[in-house]
């Protein structure tokens, strides 16, 4: 049998939800090496919907992190809340904005933000039980804050953005400048993370460390 | 320079636009291939609205098929209408509900379909003029459609459902059964098609058959 891992999705479309090719990578990944998928989102409210054509917030316009996520998905999909650390091997958290705005409010509150609770949960446990977690893009922000605390220091990559990589600093993380197509591997804390869109021209440069990343978290499950 | 590919969305989920894995897996190839991606969609209402997580359609929401399918183009996406067979090199368009109710009305009509004019007017002037197209998952009954007519017959793939096969041949083209990990070439008339969520089992699967489907694509623009 494959390892069962759990993607978080946080909604659908990079401007306020997850990135749509980071996670449709990862799946790929994951599928071609025999994994079994459990995709999850939390069932609350997207923060925003952002027109991407125009980029502009849709004033008025409602939607939910985890039919959104469905998208992704095609349907088989869970509720975050029904998820925990001890059912799966490992969890990948894909990037875009909804990292940042749904699964935790470091897009408005930087450093001082709060994270979900069943983003919290999961990601305490994995590291706690010693599975793996991989974090694409921006979702290193979200393991920054709920891991900033341990011993040893968590390390993390979102490429070479100073001002990202200063706010990891804050919340109690190293950051660890990376190119597109490598890796950041936390042997001590089994986290890996890979820049993505923070770097990448297009899929094929987030295929190349999407690609790395899914075989290093599948290699951590042991 | 790489070729310039129209790749023509949906909308954004498989259930009431294009299917995600199959458009970003083709954007995927296109962009490892070095090709240039022009990602388009008509500037329409999409025909409805479908919660991806019960499957049932949401009454009363309205969403326009580009602004959904400018999720999948991260914002680089133009209006069909601006865009001509004389301005790319190929055509591709992925699958998902949404090539059969967005940009015909085979999901409702069968063979008795309407087909958006500018997809139309697209596809049409693409085999005048000798430009390869690609079409994936069900969005063979589109080109069915459009080019039916034409000398020599055209030849596409579904995979292997006897109704949708049966429909294409009502249309004027013949249906050639393929494996998920294949693709059928219609030579005279440039046209590659591959049966991807209509067989697949996950990306991996997808993958496999588009990745050939592009390949062939780009080597048919010469």
């Amino acid at each position: 049998m494959g390892k069962r891992v759990a993607v978080v999705l946080s909604g659908c479309g990079f401007l306020d939800g997850a990135e749509i090719h980071e996670a449709v990578i990862t799946l790929l990944h994951l599928d071609r090496a025999g994994a079994e998928i459990v995709c999850c989102a939390p069932e609350i409210p997207q923060a925003d919907v952002v027109n991407h054509v125009c980029k502009e917030k849709q004033a008025g316009e409602k939607r939910r992190v985890l039919i959104e996520s469905a998208r992704i998905a095609r349907g088989r999909i869970k509720p975050l809340s029904e998820v925990s650390a001890g059912a799966v091997d490992a969890v990948i958290l894909p990037g875009g904005f909804g990292a940042a705005k749904n699964l935790c409010t470091f897009a408005a509150a930087g450093p001082a933000c709060e994270v979900n609770g069943d983003v919290a949960r999961l990601l305490r446990d994995a590291r706690k039980t010693g599975k793996p977690i991989g974090v694409i893009c921006i979702a290193p922000v979200v393991a920054a804050k709920v891991l900033g605390g341990v011993e040893p220091k968590v390390s993390l990559t979102i490429g070479n953005d100073a001002e990202t990589a200063k706010a990891i600093e804050a919340m109690g993380a190293r950051h660890v400048n990376c190119a597109v197509d490598q890796i950041v591997t936390d042997e001590a804390n089994k986290i890996v993370s890979t820049p993505a869109y923070m770097l990448a021209r297009g899929p094929a440069d987030v295929d190349a460390g999407v690609g790395k990343l899914v075989a290093k978290v599948l290699q951590l499950c042991g």
